[in-house]
């Protein structure tokens, strides 16, 4: 059985200018393993229609899900909406289902439902409703293209309502072992180690802690059993 | 005057998996801003050879300089000067002044120059070394690509020397003003405004801190009169 596929898309001027750090790469990243979708490849592309459209359109086609985050508040450059329904070649305006959502919250707060606000309910044609408990405008789902909010709060809670109706794979598990000897020490039997064991994959990452130098080895996959057994191997050929 | 441009390149299943955030990207984008040099895209890919090279080829064809980090290290998952190498269609091989810094470095410790530590002298034929004042094993420049550690601390020495040596353009200056406003309030007004300074780039980023909600407007430009004299009558549009 093979795990789906996914890819990550952050729209926005901010993250390439350096203004603000991109959160919700690194939040999905683990939801995503924790529900065995592979996460295969990010990228942050800035408030540019074009830019949006083709890597929308790339990563569509490559993987099984694409996640969005940003570029759907009411300003002028909140332009995700407009440019994924430019990427599916479909029309797109204000839905009234979406424009009920956000009147109801509007009019709680005895806030007007100006034109700058009725954008976010501009929602492309055979999109699905992503609900937005935090602020009431919503994202959408167009074929496997997921499209939400950039604010951390509100992307959290939008994706946690899209995982919860997407069909996952197997857990991808991992387990890691801390070897207190330098990379290039022990690159050789990782190696060798690695090559029979080509259903899991394997990673070493240096580390330097209050002086100790050291590697953590990282193996990944699906089957808790063969993880078990690579691991009592691994302690065996690098003992602590 | 146009800006250079450029794009990031971070390499490595390990973010994509969620077991490591990377800083290296929102570090780059930082720097580059101060400099003058657009970052108009990042990408995270994962321990593929071909993932990278297809990601390679794609940024160095569309941008002026594109940065990576991750995969230079001595281990059997360090597969990026190989996937480089393959992108540009050039050899690779161990090179004799990346091998006399790694011999230089590992006697001065007392450790032997493996064949996994050798690994990390093979350098595409036609690159610059980059120097790394950390841990001896250089990265290297090949055409418009710099090949840089995943390490923080590594990477932000290499980028140091990198940046030394490029020409920059006029430094992108950014001016913000905070309002008490929801974003929806001001939309059309800052939409109109914004349409009257098509030169700066302006983007407006709600916040919600300790119960005030309100909204940053961000302008961007090279010119510093004309970004202060919009600020100016940003302020009076928006007063205080």
């Amino acid at each position: 059985m093979t795990n789906p596929t996914a890819a990550m898309l952050v729209i926005g001027d901010e993250i390439l200018s350096g203004r603000t750090r991109d959160t919700n790469t690194h939040h999905l990243a683990g939801l995503l393993t924790e529900r065995g979708i592979r996460l295969m490849e990010a990228r942050v592309v800035a408030d540019d229609a074009r830019a949006i459209a083709d890597a929308v359109n790339a990563l569509r086609g490559a993987w099984d899900h694409v996640f969005t985050s940003g570029g759907i508040g009411p300003t002028h450059d909140d332009i995700t909406a407009d440019a994924v329904a430019a990427a599916f070649g479909v029309p797109i305006g204000v839905r009234e289902d979406a424009r009920a959502r956000l009147e109801a919250h509007y009019t709680r707060q005895g806030i007007d439902l100006n034109a700058a606000r009725l954008r976010m309910a501009r929602i492309p044609d055979g999109a699905a409703l992503i609900d937005n408990p935090v602020s009431a405008a919503p994202g959408f789902t167009l074929g496997n293209v997921h499209v939400m909010a950039g604010v951390p709060s509100i992307f959290q809670a939008m994706v946690a309502g899209v995982l919860a109706g997407l069909t996952g794979g197997a857990p991808l598990l991992s387990r890691s072992l801390r070897v207190e000897r330098g990379e290039g020490d022990i690159a050789g039997p990782f190696a060798a180690f690695a090559a029979e064991y080509p259903d899991l994959a394997m990673g070493s990452y240096p580390f330097n802690q209050a002086g100790r130098f050291g590697t953590n080895l990282v193996l990944r996959g699906t089957d808790p059993r063969r993880l078990e057994a690579a691991m009592a191997r691994l302690e065996a050929l690098f003992p602590g």
